[in-house]
């Protein structure tokens, strides 16, 4: 890809716009249909930007790095049919794209927050495209930037993001759990973080099955409902039984 | 604490082992009921060793550190009154210990694993003792190891600890959910180890209820069905359901 533009401003626009650039790709322009934050991204590396579709420069590579609900409005304003255009979700088809360009995807399956950094070499990217030597194109620019690339369809991509709501929000809802019992016992978020780390850390060099613990996998059922009785939310404690259920059955053979 | 005996010689017994020993604490003798594994912890630190009850050593602190259905039976093996004994489980109370010397818990909230180095001035530890004494004591000997102590009492402690349950054994099991998901679209679990690693990096310093993201907190409906259907495992729907009805609740009023 000689030249890239990048539509939307957002975590991912940022992070996405950050990752071509240290790789050295031709990041030619930022679109946003908020001017400020469209020149905040752009100043901050240089690059021109812009609020308006009449000044989209032309690129052989469009990226619109938004929200799921704003892709496809934002995918009308590119007006060049022979350009490749991509959007970055983990759920939507090619075909959410309306134009008349070839189209594909460029997802990265990362968390990104603004102000935090990342090492984007670390961040899996699946792609897509409607042809061949287009997918081949978005393989070498993701391979550039990261050390594990894949080529999915929509369908193996939509489990691959499925599975991402498992391992990060569903995960974050529990640590949000977590903390609202602890605080029951007067005890500040703080003395959880160093396990929640060290939970996550651990499965680096492990699997999920050989590092799981605790009463539900021991089948000690004293414990369970001792937890059960300290639950006061009828919601926690449905939580806490079908995950308890779910991790016995587990390792009910074991 | 002038000197220390270790009852046990798992994962918890060899990382306070070493925990005490890097902060200069005699730990003059390590039990086990296995005598192999007494003497790998043992001559993994240069310290003396047994399987016999007859051989154990007099000390100022016996840490009872073994699984929580052995505490009780491993409580009668000391044979001396002007002592104090403790246990590590976050569970069990000072009662479980059946002898005529001093009790109390120190309670170290980690998951913890042999072959992997911890940081231990990050572990937080909780004490408690039948007598202020004894407190000051284990909580001075906690303060050595470690930035972050508590005086708790058995009940905010079995709190800390169902916390625990929630931000880490239930989390490990989301992975393995997560594991299960990514691997029907034919992708390694290697895939979903950044974003697991991220996802606990993030909130070092945010608080889970800001580092939320994804379908459920959008209230997103249409990826929440398209994932129902994606799902093919009832329990796994079932928590699908209730883990994205409780972040909607969570957010409701946002």
């Amino acid at each position: 890809m000689k030249s890239v533009v990048i539509i939307g401003a957002g975590n991912v626009a940022f992070h996405l716009t950050r990752a071509l650039l240290q790789n050295t790709i031709n990041v030619r322009q930022v679109f946003n249909r908020t001017l400020s934050k469209a020149q905040e991204l752009g100043e901050a590396n240089n690059i021109k930007y812009t609020d308006k579709i009449s000044e989209l420069e032309k690129a052989d590579l469009y990226i619109i790095a938004a929200s799921d609900s704003a892709v496809e409005e934002l995918s009308h304003y590119i007006p060049y049919d022979d350009t490749l255009v991509v959007h970055t979700s983990g759920s939507l088809s090619t075909k959410i794209l309306k134009g008349d360009y070839r189209k594909g995807v460029f997802y990265p399956f990362q968390t990104f927050t603004k102000r935090k950094a990342l090492r984007y070499e670390e961040i899996p990217f699946f792609v897509e495209a409607e042809n061949k030597e287009d997918e081949d194109a978005l393989y070498k620019l993701a391979d550039k930037i990261s050390n594990e690339v894949h080529r999915v369809d929509s369908e193996k991509r939509r489990k691959v993001h499925m599975s991402g709501v498992w391992a990060s929000n569903f995960v974050n809802h529990l640590y949000y759990v977590a903390q609202s019992i602890c605080e029951e016992a007067e005890m500040p978020f703080d003395v959880l973080r160093p396990l929640i780390l060290e939970t996550a850390n651990k499965i680096q060099d492990m699997e999920p099955l050989e590092a799981q613990t605790g009463p539900a996998k021991r089948g000690d059922s004293i414990i369970l409902e001792k937890h059960m009785d300290l639950l006061t939310d009828s919601r926690q404690q449905q939580l806490y039984q079908l995950l308890s259920d779910s991790i016995k059955r587990t390792y009910q053979n074991d």
